[in-house]
């Protein structure tokens, strides 16, 4: 950004070589070259620099890997599938038809947990679905039942959908149902429930209860409604317009939420629904500029899950968090996670909350990063930084970086500021490792002890060790390196 | 924007003298400097430059009015009212109830002008209006009647209002008013037609009249009761929203369009009015992105209202143009206008349409840039490049270099990518004098035959000759200079 400046002239423009230039001075590293340099009046450039990742075996499983013949092909093959997903809302429907999820049967966020290794937004969450679905009258009983096994719960993604926070999915509660334009694959999210006190924040009672039943017997069924009567609704374009609107996708959705609206609002009109509850549902989704955000992640779960099981790919295919662990998936190993414990967030704060209040990162919304939305293209989202932490600096750097570690642009998501450059899309295990650079991540922040619902928002990057792991077990599926030969 | 290279280290930041330094060789002016460094090896930053304006006695006039002692307090003053002004949309009423206009009167963009020197788009949409108010059955019988003065016009400006394009208004459309919280002032702006053949471009017809008629008697009427039942809309609120969600709130207006929506769609559904109407109403607002542009556009004239008819003060209270001439008033000098030959707009054209299809610049919407909004933050909304032309960089500049030629930084609409600085607002005419710096304008373009439509959009700067104008007109007013005592 400059401000009337219009380029540098040097000896370059005139073909000179460049051993005619004054010589210039980049330092790296420690930051005593640099304060060493500045004490003997020469200017120098400060260059960031983060070494690549470090584990055991991490540099002979990069080159088996890097040696794969089978490396570019694969990746290209996967990225191709990633970006011609056309993501379409075919429909809304309650999870016990979707899934056949039975009374006492839930999903939830991140890879696998146990109740014992659950986080707190993870029980409260469990716990609220059971009294909402009324397979349990208390918290207690709530709790007992969970403990002993009698109610189980299992993963979003081993079912081909995604939860954002707690991302608890019961039977009664209603889905958005996405497929793919050409190939007609699916995917689903529950639908969005505001903000405060909601049970994906691991809050549970009376308020969060009310909500998601006036959810499931309202907003549910007149949403079907008026999906229906539109027709498959273009939610990939819906995305191309976002992040020309100033949203990320993962925790701006403003824009997102109010063109969906506009598809929904004449159908809703037109249906058979008495007018005061249409209105109703208006308000509920007009209110909530998170509402998209539950259409942005079955998106990109369907545009990630297009790039799975390629033998010798290197590619991320799914990043998620239970609350307790994160956990990343890639193309080339099929459906095994690569798991850590999951980091605090580093953010802002709602109220009276500070960082002794929140869990660590939790949720299935990382699919957006995966996908080459939320922190990815946060440089055409700048507003971003009053709700996540940073500043547009951080913002533009942050995009631009991204770049480094992911394998392709994706040109239906092209970003303005950056000149349309389309957002860096598909991080790569091998250039994490080689880089050191951590898939930037926005997240929500809920509260650690169940029942408090959200206490923040902000900034987080998955544990390395997720990458130290993937890299060597796609290393172990590589062909053996040749043995030198003298 | 840098990827990884933090800051410079210089002699600087240790304190030592800046002597010390390599010298660095900035040039300006012809290009010439620059190239013949580079032949000699030497870097150097070419800096762009624009010469004051000259005209006759601009030099004497300039120091007179810099001189008077009243200068910045009238501006301050100014400017505190402009930025006091919270606007909000109160009602929306026929042009007949609101300002007592009769068949056979029209109000339309720009300073005044005579039938005779009307251009093609003005006379298109006179001939129109005359036709969709029945008081011409034939376009030749219009033009007989425009000509002899049967029918009379006069500028939307005179009346407290604003009209974009021909903006031309007749006593039965329906008008938008807004009215600010504290004061109590109103303004006012038609109901936007959309794209294509319409009015307000100079086409006439079928087609426009038709639509003319519906928008009279459905879309008016049903905002008017939407508009009750909500209470004042908060205009200055959605226009803070906007300029973070890729709007400049002139010729980007879809994220104001959709909040706009937000706020009417549920008095609209719990109305009398039959759905089907609803349902035509919401898809006509949600299908023409342009829609707040007519809220925009008053609100914007509500706040350069507040500062006018301030003694001394050298802000620009009005930039408009009627198609022929571009003309600007002043808060010092009343309701004079300075007026000079519009400019050709230089940008992207529709279809088959090229430069030589286009009339001279034209319309109210200027009022944007005279408030802050449209090419002043084009930096907030890149992706207008695509609409009017230029690139992102061009976008970033532009904002950047309004600070210039402006009095304060609006801190209700800030730019999250110019680190959320507020939008340069209150064009002051001794600062483009000085700085020779003109404001830039993002504009749609009108074909020059009358009846054509638009033919494409794109960037223009008003002449300079109006702020020559108004600063010796200033300078007149302003109290002679001492005379030297020896």
């Amino acid at each position: 950004m400059d401000t009337g400046v219009e380029r540098e002239y040097t000896p370059r423009d005139r073909g000179l070589p460049v051993t005619q230039l004054a010589p210039s001075v980049v330092t790296t590293g420690t930051r005593l070259f640099a304060e060493a340099l500045a004490e003997q009046a020469v200017p120098s450039t400060h260059a960031t620099f983060t070494p690549p990742l470090e584990g055991p075996a991490t540099t002979e499983a990069l080159v088996r890997l890097l040696a794969d013949p089978r490396l570019d092909q694969a990746n290209s093959t996967a990225l191709e599938r990633v970006l011609a997903v056309r993501p379409h809302l075919v429909d809304v429907r309650p999870a016990a038809e979707v899934l056949g999820l039975r009374p006492g049967e839930f999903h939830h966020a991140g890879p696998p947990v146990s109740w014992e290794q659950a986080a707190g937004p993870l029980r409260g969450a469990l716990i609220g679905a059971m009294l909402f679905e009324d397979v349990a009258d208390t918290p207690d009983e709530a709790e007992r039942r969970l403990a002993t096994g009698e109610a189980r719960f299992s993963p979003c993604h081993h079912h081909g959908g995604v939860g954002p926070m707690a991302g608890l999915v019961s039977p009664s509660m209603w889905l958005m149902e996405l497929a793919d334009a050409s190939t007609g694959q699916r995917s689903w999210c529950s639908l969005n429930e505001g903000l405060g006190k909601v049970l994906r924040y691991g809050a549970y009672g009376t308020e969060v209860t009310d909500r998601l039943r006036w959810m499931s017997t309202v907003l549910g069924p007149l949403m079907q409604d008026a999906v229906r009567a539109h027709g498959p609704i273009d939610i990939g374009a819906i995305l191309a317009q976002m992040v020309q609107m100033g949203d990320e996708a993962h925790n701006r959705n403003r824009a997102g939420t109010l063109m969906l609206m506009r598809e929904l609002v004449p159908h809703l009109v037109s249906g058979d629904a008495p007018t005061s509850r249409v209105a109703e549902v208006i308000r509920f989704i007009g209110g909530n500029d998170h509402f998209f955000l539950n259409a942005a992640m079955p998106a990109a779960k369907l545009m990630m899950d297009a790039g799975r099981n390629i033998p010798g790919s290197t590619l991320v295919v799914a990043m998620a968090r239970n609350g307790t662990d994160f956990g990343i998936q890639v193309s080339g190993t099929g459906n095994r996670w690569f798991t850590a414990p999951a980091e605090l967030p580093d953010g802002l704060f709602l109220g009276e909350y500070g960082p002794e209040d929140a869990n660590p990162d939790i949720g299935d919304s990382t699919i957006a990063e995966t996908a080459g939305l939320g922190g990815f293209v946060m440089a055409t989202a700048p507003a971003i930084v009053k709700f996540v932490g940073g500043d547009t600096n951080f913002a533009l750097r942050t995009s631009q970086l991204m770049y480094e570690i992911t394998l392709a642009e994706n040109p239906a998501l092209q970003l303005p500021i950056l000149g349309f450059r389309g957002a860096p899309t598909g991080i790569d295990v091998t250039r994490v490792c080689t880089t050191g650079i951590l898939p930037q991540i926005n997240t929500g922040m809920a509260g650690k002890i169940p029942g408090t619902g959200q206490v923040g928002a902000g900034l987080v990057k998955p544990p390395a060790a997720c990458f130290i792991q993937a890299l060597t077990a796609l290393a172990a599926e590589a062909p053996e390196l040749p043995q030198p030969t003298s």
